[in-house]
């Protein structure tokens, strides 16, 4: 999520200490009191930086959010060293960290306070983060069908399915709790990622 | 999608003729200029009848769309005569039904000029028509357990997973298209659906 579709073919370069501080300071912010309610001055200030200073490193609050949201989003993945040795390990992955997202104090906040920015990125285009989210998820596709427990297909296409069913259980899950709870949930996304990416049975 | 939650224990009454001739004319103010521009008056005006009539029917203009997208959704969903025999049949219905809701010029309109309204029923609640594609999805999900091609579960468990997977494929589709054509993007949602309701190969 986060930041032009256009500027995701560039990776952004690591964020500095300085950098690093402004989005501490923005989450806090965030978190206190949404998105829409929190300026550049506010960010700023909890930061204890001028704005002038703050300036240098995004040129507005929307874009401060952006790479927020990516950081974060960035840091919940899988770490790359831990390969899945089979399609169970695979799903459980990727069901693990679908569930710490959707957990997410920053993504809670966003879905109760700031839904119109979450829908962006649902209905008009995919931001950074969704692009890292889908070349990770190719990634894994690739892996599986070295390994022989994926089905073939291209891996950027079977990604960006997963990505559609993952994204969706993770912003959806609370609109249908009374038919599945967060057990049922877990069960059920795993359910789902398998059987796309199990070879087929036939 | 559309109304109240609470209110889809409750079956609408059938629409009068009155009440069609409102939703046709609500349609056609909606496709010449998206929702945030139509108003009571214009739909009224368009209807040939007085503001006060129409409100005989609903109680403001965000009512008639809600009353709207539930009658073109649920005039797209599969008619119930015709009971999938297999797997792939079944698949093939829910990929046909979720690829004419796609290309629906209402959800196509939605989506481009009012995505708020259309996010609100994917970050906040199910409306009316969600509920209803929820319990058809259930009766599939129900008559291919009995006929023995789908794995056991309780239906209405597996019904939201596979809404959340159909209604991400259906809202999210265009963000994808880079990897997914049109073509992908049905033979890739089959993939996903029979994939998880598929009978356990173990």
């Amino acid at each position: 999520m986060t930041e032009s579709a256009r500027s995701a073919s560039v990776p952004a370069p690591p964020l500095t200490d300085t950098a690093h501080a402004i989005l501490d300071a923005a989450f806090a912010e965030v978190l206190a009191h949404g998105i829409r309610r929190t300026s550049i001055s506010d960010i700023a200030r909890r930061c204890g930086i001028a704005r002038q200073t703050l300036y240098r490193y995004w040129p507005d609050a929307q874009a401060v959010f952006a790479a927020l949201v990516t950081r974060e989003l960035v840091a919940a993945l899988p770490a790359e060293t831990a390969a899945p040795r089979s399609l169970t390990e695979l799903a459980a992955t990727l069901v693990g960290t679908a569930d710490r997202i959707r957990r997410m104090p920053l993504i809670v906040r966003l879905r109760d306070t700031d839904p119109e920015l979450l829908s962006r990125y649902l209905l008009d285009r995919l931001g950074t983060s969704q692009y890292v989210v889908h070349a990770e998820l190719a990634r894994l596709v690739a892996g599986g069908q070295s390994a022989g427990f994926v089905r073939p297909g291209e891996p950027t296409r079977l990604a960006a399915m997963l990505l559609l069913i993952t994204q969706s259980a993770v912003v959806s899950a609370p609109l249908v709790d009374e038919w599945l709870d967060d057990s049922d949930w877990a069960d059920e996304l795993g359910s789902a990622l398998s059987g796309y990416l199990r070879p087929d049975p036939s």
